[in-house]
């Protein structure tokens, strides 16, 4: 069970070849310049790592021109934390502001790397979104030239860096051994809220930095609704109990589930645990690199409608892992990102087996030039009963 | 120390009560309907409460015609937690999804809410963003009348419920309980990632659901930087630690800090803690119903000058607090928002009191016919020495 924690933090040249490699995707689309506003976004280029992203109430920038360093255009509260990063240009003003909330400097910066005529990519399509004030931007786009940028970001930050994966793997493991002691965690009269805190008590314990996101659900033969709170209602002899966490260590995700039957699991149980867990065995052989996400959706789902599957609301059986919970590609008919080696994605499987009673795995793993590296510890092969 | 925790949700007619005042502050601002897109707001009017926020992929959509009830139009995903709440008409797509993500039933939606021509609210001005794509909104934009809506939101959000106010309470003990405990979490030679995840552990045994926020910093005599993640460093002798956390209980935020020298305290710091805890004092005195935000940050301003402060780089000296970590109002020069009974806020006086050596103090109440009730357990009038 041991696992030295890696590293905290990267070298710089780390953030000079991700710049590298933004720098590289810029320039065939045609753009001068790179706005970025959220949290994931603008770590990645600066290291600027910071739960203070939870204040909704001011706005934070990066500014990426086509051949030189980042440059941030922030609150002062930031600018120490800034500066511990891989950037030197860091302009700041005094926020919240009541007339000029950032935007004349930000202005003046983007013009600045840009150059005059000069086109600013910003991500603007789907599964993105701008934190910052609509009236802000709709003030730049005024008098400025915007291009949407989504591709850029999400292309490069889907494949990840040996340094990165090791994190993902190393929270992935903490997790893993906590799941492990989950028959001394767990128990029938247990109320749900109770098993919650048991679980990010003993992560915790394991050296995860964060359970940042913990949802689950239980009841009797199944559960139902899997991304609630939990509501206070006793874990009861028969229920299936799943947990589904994402943890932090250092900025970076896991994100998997476990499933649990509490003093006794029905046949409907253990044969929709059996479909799933096969599900998950032909989406590992399947993640290679060439393949795509729509593959991976087609080998795991070709399992699930064999198994009785009545549906799935999810919308996709896994999706990219890394500083945030969720991110591209998503594995749906849709998706034809090709997979390479060093993406970190997670494998989803699951079904509605019967009517309000769903089962859902989930997998985290690095794709690799000869097939799969999981991250997490593989599930047991059958449902395991506990409490 | 006991603390009966107050029961988790609303009653209906909280969200109706609610409502009822959204739906008075739009006519006058002539609004038809309004868009919801960020979490906070979702939630106030249909208690929509889960974790997967976190997942950035999918927007969600909360329209509120001008007199029915809100219309959630989510992910498939999100239905059976949606229906958990107050709203009835739920309308859902399956995401992601590659050429529509939501936008034509949200736009059949706005349309049918608003009427023909009518007047669209969504959330713009500073200290807003809309979690959606910006292609998406253009798209509204297009065909649709939008309005800025924020202060709609703003100004009823900020006027909190017995209700709300009690988990709050609730919270801020649970918290102010584990502070209690700081002597036996804390010590020197500690490092500062175990000093904090001490405090998680303790804070999460106390009772709450989560440590969202806690950020905190040490050093020789004072602290720099408040937004930083613990980087290894091991608490030495005559360092001041500070923690500040914003803890939560089924939806609602905590959010104060607390003050220790380990093993022994100079002048100067413990004359910066009597500056700052008697600035705090002055704001206490200062927050009753009629005063403004700007007088409250003048009582507090004029302790810290008076004190020494070389300045403040927070920009304010305190905030609204609620279901998010930091909402508004700001007490600041600029902000002449009037308080009145309901509003839950935070006194936060901080300064630069030596180059690079910080003190921060800060607490949580609430507004009462008679002045401030406090919500966190008062901090000790000296700076405690621990360890």
């Amino acid at each position: 069970m041991a696992d030295v924690p890696p590293p905290r933090g990267f070298p710089d040249a780390e953030y000079a070849a991700r710049l590298d490699r933004v720098q590289q995707a810029m320039a065939p689309a045609g753009l001068d310049a790179l706005l970025l506003t959220t949290e994931a976004d603008i770590r990645y280029l600066s290291g600027f790592l910071t739960q203070f992203w939870q204040s909704p109430t001011r706005p934070w920038y990066l500014v990426v021109p086509r051949a030189a360093k980042p440059v941030a255009v922030i609150p002062e509260i930031g600018a120490a934390c800034m500066a511990r990063g891989w950037v030197d240009d860091i302009r700041t003003w005094s926020s919240p502001h009541p007339t000029d909330d950032g935007v004349s400097l930000l202005y003046a910066t983007l013009e600045e790397c840009a150059g005059s005529g000069g086109t600013i990519g910003a991500p603007m399509a789907r599964e993105t979104h701008l934190r910052m004030p609509v009236q802000a931007f709709d003030a730049l786009r005024h008098a400025l030239d915007f291009a949407d940028a989504s591709a850029v970001m999400r292309n490069v930050r889907m494949v990840k860096s040996e340094r990165e994966i090791d994190k993902i793997r190393h929270v992935c493991t903490l997790v893993s051994n906590a799941f492990d002691r989950a028959p001394k965690l767990f128990a029938e009269g247990q109320s749900d809220i109770e098993a919650f805190r048991a679980f990010k008590l003993e992560c915790l314990r394991q050296g995860v930095d964060d359970v940042s996101y913990l949802v689950g659900g239980a009841g009797p033969g199944g559960y139902g609704d899997i991304i609630s709170p939990p509501a206070g209602r006793a874990l009861g002899r028969g229920d299936v109990l799943i947990l589904d966490t994402g943890c932090v260590y250092d900025g970076y995700f896991s994100d998997f589930d476990r499933n649990f039957a509490i003093g006794a699991a029905d046949d409907a149980a253990r044969r929709a645990y059996d479909t799933v867990y096969r599900a998950t065995e032909a989406g590992l052989a399947a993640a290679r690199p060439g393949a795509t996400s729509a593959d991976l959706f087609g080998a795991m789902q070709t399992v699930l409608e064999a198994g009785g599957a009545l549906g799935n609301a999810v919308g996709r059986l896994g999706h990219g892992l890394g500083s945030e919970l969720t991110e591209p590609p998503s594995h749906a008919a849709f998706d034809d990102t090709v997979l390479s080696p060093g993406m970190v994605i997670t494998l989803e499987p699951g079904m509605e087996f019967a009517p309000g009673r769903n089962m859902v795995h989930e997998e985290n793993l690095v794709i690799r030039d000869d097939g799969a590296e999981l991250l997490s510890r593989r599930a047991a092969a059958e449902l395991p009963v506990i409490g």
